[in-house]
């Protein structure tokens, strides 16, 4: 019964997202003023997840999503070896993205990341170039944040902080998108601010950071639709800085609009194995995050830095 | 006696203020490595001002100052002209920095600048543009914020934002110090960051904000030191998004080690009449508020965003 209920709002869900995706895209060709952009009783967009940790029984084409992307443990094993889950590991950005994150704990990132194979370490613009003498031959790739992270500079500064960072060794881009321009229902704005970052960081991965924090359900799918055709690689969910992290309801909604081949980072929050996990259920395909070495480990630690 | 004790704490920090900025200078001249830069005990940093409200019998060259810089009202004369505070009003950089505001709240914020001719408005770069157009002939200056807001962009991303705002329309820049090498005590990167951005506006005025909520008194004292050097207009106290905000006791100290000639900006945190009194007594020349409409009504209003 629970199951059937479940699978219904499903298919209402479905219906949703394509009616919001089509709206988006008929304003994007310049079909509709803002004034007609029809009102959707969004309640449905809501009830995709219910984190019933079923994901397997209900799920069987996120599961296998994942398994194609990699993380195979995802089931019964969990996948330790050694002394830490390098499986995760290797689905990890190492993130350390505070303000005043000092030369010392940069490079000590760095260190953690080379032992513990995460997959990136995300870090601000101006420590990028630090960051990439540190990863120098050791697969780990230094990653850059743009715009960040209110989203809130002109396309112009994103694209030049991007091309910069490439420049100084930055082997991917997060981006936060224009979250202004998207609730003013500015769609071709959002488009071409995260379609020139793409353009600049290519033939790098941009992931674009919606902020679900201050979206709403409506605004998430609308971000996600724009950020899919303007060519991004990747939607991510927070910056850490926006009030809120990542949560499974929403890495749910995300993989329904973007479908199964553009990927989702889940980042903002995430401090625990367990945490990682349930959002790799839900469908992410990386996790960003400054508890890396506890989630990995599967130790409590001290409490790190949320950023 | 009480009089006494205050000017006695006030000579010693007046000496620890004088060696922490010969410790900044002789470090940007090359003359001390990061190891032989002193231990200080800086406790007497935090007494210069214990917020008694007696300024004008403590501070004659404060209140002095104040009156030069065309703050006259401070005094018995609460310098109420119609319905709102007019003098207080053309120090206020009334300010909109929510990485969600739409261009209804833009032009709104401008309407209300043009209503009560506050200083300026002061934006993200990506709207500087609107603002610009909508303050056109009013006198209200628009301003920009640049590396904002943890000021954890390269300097050549600061720079490039800082044209592009100015080529836009901003008439002052408002940036973020890198705060991170500041604690790592590379005091040439934090110089050369300020000074760039500098000449890239000039003839434009650059505030500087230090973020005072995340510095320790003698960090705060050198980030001063190292905006003044490098020719910034203003030092500036906080963001509003670095988890503090502007206190009495941070302007005292920020006037205390910038003289008299250079100005202040009291940010964050300031939503009444009182707040903003408080700081321009302490030594602010301008203040930085979303709630400047109640602060020169007086009005208590719904609360506003402490963006």
């Amino acid at each position: 019964m629970s199951n059937n209920k479940y699978m219904k709002d499903d298919k209402k869900t479905d219906d949703l997202v394509e009616r919001i995706a089509q709206r988006v895209l008929d304003k994007l060709e310049g079909l509709t003023p803002n004034e007609h952009i029809p009102e959707l009783d969004c309640q449905h967009l809501q009830t995709g997840c219910i984190n019933c940790g079923l994901c397997i029984i209900k799920k069987p084409a996120t599961v296998e999503h994942i398994v194609k992307n990699g993380a195979s443990r995802i089931g019964a094993n969990p996948g330790i070896n050694g002394d830490f889950d390098k499986e995760l590991a290797s689905m990890i950005d190492h993130t350390i993205l505070k303000p005043d994150a000092t030369r010392a704990e940069l490079i000590q990132v760095c260190d953690e990341a080379k032992k513990y194979h995460f997959a990136t370490v995300c870090v601000n613009s101006s420590n990028i170039a630090l960051v990439a003498r540190q990863l120098r031959g050791s697969g780990v790739k230094p990653i850059a944040v743009v715009g960040f992270p209110l989203g809130a500079a002109t396309t112009h500064a994103k694209v030049f902080e991007a091309k910069e960072a490439i420049h100084d060794g930055a082997q991917e881009i997060d981006m936060v998108i224009n979250i202004g321009a998207l609730k003013s229902r500015e769609y071709q704005v959002v488009h071409d601010d995260i379609k020139q970052v793409v353009d600049a960081a290519s033939p790098h991965k941009v992931k674009v950071i919606i902020e679900t924090a201050q979206l709403t359900c409506e605004e998430k799918v609308e971000a996600c639709v724009l950020a899919k055709t303007a060519g991004a690689a990747f939607v991510k969910t927070s910056t850490g800085f926006g009030g809120g992290g990542a949560t499974v309801e929403d890495i749910e909604l995300m993989r329904k609009v973007v479908g199964p081949d553009m990927e989702i980072k889940a980042s903002g929050g995430i401090r625990t194995k367990e945490d990682a996990e349930a959002m790799i259920a839900a469908g992410a395909n990386r996790i960003g995050a400054s508890a890396s070495v506890a989630i990995v480990t599967g130790s409590k630690g001290k409490r790190q830095s949320k950023y």
